[in-house]
């Protein structure tokens, strides 16, 4: 795919996964609702496969690979969400997945690829290790890349969280996102601009890996240098692809302390009796830190994942 | 009502809290069923108004209270869900609640039943402490009381969950239920017995907080004594009203360890990426420590509640 992906491709997208992913809930809660001062609908991917929105846009670009090239199997690094959600996709294409992991990954997620039956390459824990690891399995194997988000089968996949989140929700003033690599902000971004043009959308950052506020509002795309957050997901530098999507089709970004995610996490796991993880409470986070901003609006809130090692509470010391 | 809820009574309990309550939603997880090697349905009362099953019996019980009486309010003694539960039926109805509650009762729960507007008086945590106490507050305030479990409008609210449950998931071998002083068990029995006859219904209890078991295969009622157990929704004794109906239509109950109830409950937070608390874990515990019973059937559980303290999370010391 050379262009961004359009509306019938997402709509493409759509139809190609979804006998392998959920259609995830979209829920709320009136208690959220008094706490935030606005009508807050939640689109659940903290149930999605795997945990988490991952699985849609690993699930879109294996299954968009022709026969010949599946059968050499994919690869791609990240110690994640992307990890567990590609080989899992792999596994239902009977293809092998090759991750390369950073040897400091932590057990749940390694045992979350494991139980996939994705084959784990170590790495040292930078990017340089983890990009010439990578290189090297792909010349050992031929395995196809798939790159975490920046791939527009990767963004198009993302983005029918929100076409079905429009669907069923009705109209929304505006929709919530966090922003990491920008895959899921991206397919946020345009599946908004193609379904409900004029409902603004938002994107949350934790202050502690603002690369992307910084891209943004400067208009020069910055990597993530040393990002310092509990939010995991969200180390990750914005993409080629993803940022000039990001640049055109999202409104503000707002960046929020690391407190205010972890009490926006746990008001969520309290009142809505649901677990989501600290990169699923980043756009919570933005409202209760900005609620004059966002008083009495109906707003989509995409809740990314739910996968969070339960040994490590963060509010437990 | 002078016997035990008929069906006809049931269905209109349903009719009568529908607007007062959720629809709570039957869940799934493909992991949790390879886990039990069994197709488990989950009845997700966590969820319910005020974060348990006690919503349905309250506002039952409130709402079949003539004008004449409701004026004067209601009052209980509970440490628990009930009390918040109760509080909440009798604000819908703009009537006061007079809740007696140990003065050892968990912030948590306290700072609920005075969200809901309950009006409240502490006394010793001990039984006959809290019986005196709320004979006085009776006294005073001619308010009726609404006992947890002991009163048939309770029970028949609380059938409510399982006639919801068998019109969604469809014919099932067995259905399982917590049991502590036995008003959602005996609900859970009776709507069972009535709609779905063939379906087989087993308890769970802490075999810390056993009287139910005991009561059950010596066919004699005991009362609770010195229960210890993480599950704090069933510490409380049968009643008159619901033990009879259980020896009638209750098929088997099992007793599980502690250790089995910590697990059980991490292994849903886990997997299902949802907030139970620990009573709510217990018939799934019975599963795990009964597999050869349960292979390969059907089952529904109602996951009884979800209100658990965040800073207190079992497995972390």
């Amino acid at each position: 795919m050379k262009n961004p992906p359009d509306l019938n491709t997402i709509i493409q997208a759509a139809n190609r996964i979804k006998s392998f992913v959920h259609r995830t809930p979209v829920l709320s809660s009136e208690k959220i609702n008094e706490i935030a001062g606005a009508n807050l609908v939640f689109k659940c991917e903290n149930f999605q496969k795997a945990g988490a929105f991952k699985s849609r846009g690993a699930v879109n670009a294996v299954f968009s690979l022709p026969e010949r090239e599946i059968v050499k199997g994919v690869c791609t690094h990240s110690s994640g969400n992307h990890a567990a959600a590609l080989s899992r996709a792999a596994k239902l294409r009977n293809a092998g997945a090759y991750i390369v992991m950073p040897e400091n990954s932590s057990k749940v997620k390694i045992a979350a690829v494991k139980n996939y039956g994705g084959i784990i390459t170590f790495c040292e824990p930078t990017l340089a290790s983890r990009e010439s690891t990578l290189e090297k399995i792909k010349t050992q194997t031929c395995a196809i890349e798939i790159h975490p988000y920046n791939n527009y089968n990767i963004i198009a996949g993302q983005a029918t969280a929100t076409l079905e989140l429009i669907e069923d929700a009705g109209p929304l003033d505006m929709i919530i996102a966090p922003v990491g690599g920008g895959g899921l902000l991206s397919g946020t971004s345009l599946a908004t601009y193609y379904l409900s043009p004029g409902t603004r959308v938002v994107a949350a950052e934790p202050s502690g890996a603002d690369d992307a506020y910084r891209s943004y509002y400067c208009k020069q795309l910055f990597p993530s240098t040393n990002p310092k957050t509990i939010a995991d997901g969200l180390l990750t530098s914005l993409g080629s692809l993803t940022y000039p999507i990001i640049l055109d089709h999202v409104h503000r970004i707002i960046t929020v302390s690391e407190e205010g995610i972890i009490s926006a996490m746990r008001l969520i796991w309290e009142r809505m009796k649901i677990i989501i993880e600290p990169s699923s409470a980043v756009p919570f986070a933005a409202i209760l830190e900005n609620k004059a901003d966002f008083s009495g609006k109906k707003i989509g809130i995409i809740l990314s994942g739910g996968n969070i090692d339960l040994d490590k509470i963060p509010w437990i010391k």
